[in-house]
């Protein structure tokens, strides 16, 4: 059988992007299917988006800074590819007709190109957390009405993706944490972790910002809000089990008393092939799993005591409304005030806190309020982030 | 939805029939389904299998012994079950009309009974090895002509049913083995080693032969014979992995490099409520697989040269014809005479491979040759007993 595929890739350049079009590039070469690139998008950087082009032939293609359309084009130069740029190009890219839109842009900017590709009825393989965890219903509601598919690429909900034959049979979710690199630091230790420490995740290369929630655990609390969104699932039917080797990206178990899981060696292609293809499956050359070779596989509960980031993001989704965004966005906000050196790794955890705990009395409105637009949500963003800024500089002074 | 099924279950008085019996009895009880039991069949213990007859209340019941058809009626003085005896009788009860059928019978005996339910087109749990090991291309030919399916129940095979979504996709099986009793022993030690060192088996609670044969791994052996029939996989596609704690069942790789595993604490009831209720599932109060108070798995490659069995059991998957079914007869005749004492542990493959070995130029036939009728395959099986029970009484002289 081969696949027949049109696809976009929004956020091409970066790390997930450039293994997407790995993967197309193998499916081609080894003559599995023939997928047409209809659409790509990028940030800033033109040499690697247009080095993007020259490989995988895409009409159109956009870079969201609004500034840099001539630079595009003068790249572009002798190519047929149409080029757009601006946060409007970006979403014309996810609007324009592929069947398969992979959706990599990070954090809050992938909204608008995502729910353009969901508003089609478009297959979405989706990589952005952000999008699920700040409008999970508004999105879902947007899929159920136009018949969108979303198809998880984050290696642990793909796990359970790939499981979940019967989901009205499932009895409980469990995801997968490595621990991260402080998962055996006391918590005086980690009080005076440095960016670098944070960053130095034991399994995956990621970008800073995202090893930083790893360090914190409040990744997998995203990752639950986000597991909650995707299948439907109760915040009581999801666990959270620490498994340092980061070999079972997550499990299912089922009323039977079976448990399924998905096991990989730790590279993006696989989740992403697995999206691509599916429910057929793609053959790609990534490094196998051998668990002879691995030896052992270990297990133990998170502890919510030095890591309180994935109790706040339970919380949060308790509460729902706009707690998970609000909860996001106060997030990014105190990483990227550690990872400037301008508050201890303690204070991540505690400024989200600060910021959703008092986010009734400060009159922003009732954090379990659900939104009832997009712009609600990217108002409350802004919120967060200007009250999270608040709380870490009073933790700076104090 | 509730689960609606007339079931018959041949061989009800050993483990997996009770083990049946209480998955049939939990369901009924839960208000998830309505299973009338059309028959049930027994070897000699009459007072077990009248009180299933009292618990599920089947219309016909069949003892093995053609002698104790007046006990059993006597027995069952005042129920309105009929009842037969001999192996007729148990042909009769597989041939019975019930859509599903327990096959869990043990050794060569379940061959004419598991053949009848097939050739009526029922769906199969199959519990019994022999069968498929002895007779697997016949079996899989007939219920290829009359629809029937073969659910498997052992917990390997089980497990990879459950995860075998896409078996066009399937790059590896991978069967997990305890590594038995003598995982870490020596071969001088395994020499000398006793029936009862044997059947000390370190996680699940068997009968005395197939523990012996987890000690040597030829289970394993025939379960990588069971499996190439039942998945129709070459024998280069199933690896063997010893993995200690028995917690995954076994894997499936997928040519994208996911792995997916069906895992579960030892209780056959979980297997057999999923063969019960597939393709839905069924809620049974089996204990719960919790990884963290497990804490480790291990894993590592079986040792060929202290286990000769496993090879011995590809080599027979490769030759095919009648090799696996005089295997499996000179593998039982060599162990009933180790629990006799009258061979010691390391003679039990030695025995099996010189029956393998010594066949074709022993005037009974090429080996290789396809069996065409299940006669055939029980005459090759009594000449491998006899040629075992040869090989050992000149290991016992020498």
């Amino acid at each position: 059988m081969s696949l027949q595929r049109t696809v976009s890739i929004l956020g091409a350049t970066g790390s997930i992007g450039a293994s997407t079009a790995a993967v197309i590039e193998e499916v081609t070469a080894r003559g599995d299917g023939e997928i047409t690139v209809e659409a790509l998008t990028g940030g800033g950087n033109i040499t690697a988006l247009v080095d993007l082009v020259r490989r995988l032939k895409p009409r159109f293609v956009a870079i969201s800074d609004p500034d840099r359309l001539a630079d595009l084009r003068d790249a572009l130069a002798g190519l047929p590819t149409q080029a757009g740029a601006g946060p409007a190009a970006i979403t014309e890219a996810a609007a324009r007709p592929a069947g398969w839109v992979m959706s990599a842009i990070t954090g809050a900017a992938a909204l608008d190109p995502t729910r353009a590709a969901i508003e089609r009825g478009a297959t979405v393989a989706l990589a952005n957390k952000e999008c699920l965890v700040c409008a999970g219903p508004l999105l879902l509601a947007a899929a159920a009405k136009t018949g969108a598919r979303l198809l998880p690429v984050d290696s642990e909900h793909n796990a359970i993706f790939q499981v979940l034959d019967r989901p009205e049979r499932m009895e409980k979710l469990t995801l997968t944490a490595s621990g991260g690199p402080f998962r055996q630091w006391s918590a005086e230790r980690m009080a005076a972790a440095t960016p670098d420490q944070a960053c130095a995740h034991p399994n995956w290369s990621m970008g800073r910002k995202i090893s930083v929630d790893s360090a914190t655990l409040m990744n997998k609390g995203l990752e639950l809000i986000e597991a909650a969104f995707l299948f439907g699932t109760p915040e009581s039917k999801i666990d959270v089990l620490v498994h340092p080797q980061s070999v079972i990206h997550s499990l299912v178990a089922y009323c039977d008393g079976s448990v399924l899981a998905q096991m990989a060696a730790p590279d993006m292609r696989i989740p992403i092939a697995h999206a691509l293809a599916w429910p057929d499956r793609a053959a790609i050359t990534t490094a196998r799993l051998d668990l002879a070779a691995i030896g052992s596989l270990t297990f133990e509960a998170p502890d919510l005591i030095r890591f309180p980031a994935l109790r706040l993001a339970r919380e949060a989704l308790q509460t729902g409304g706009f707690a998970p965004a609000a909860l996001n966005a106060a997030n990014e906000t105190a990483v990227e005030e550690f990872l400037a050196g301008r508050i201890g790794f303690l204070d991540i955890a505690a400024v989200v806190e600060e910021v959703l705990q008092h986010w009734d009395a400060g009159g922003h409105g009732a954090i379990a309020n659900s939104p009832s637009s997009f712009d609600e949500v990217l108002a409350v963003d802004a919120v967060a982030r200007r009250l999270a800024l608040a709380a870490a500089a009073r933790r700076r002074a104090a």
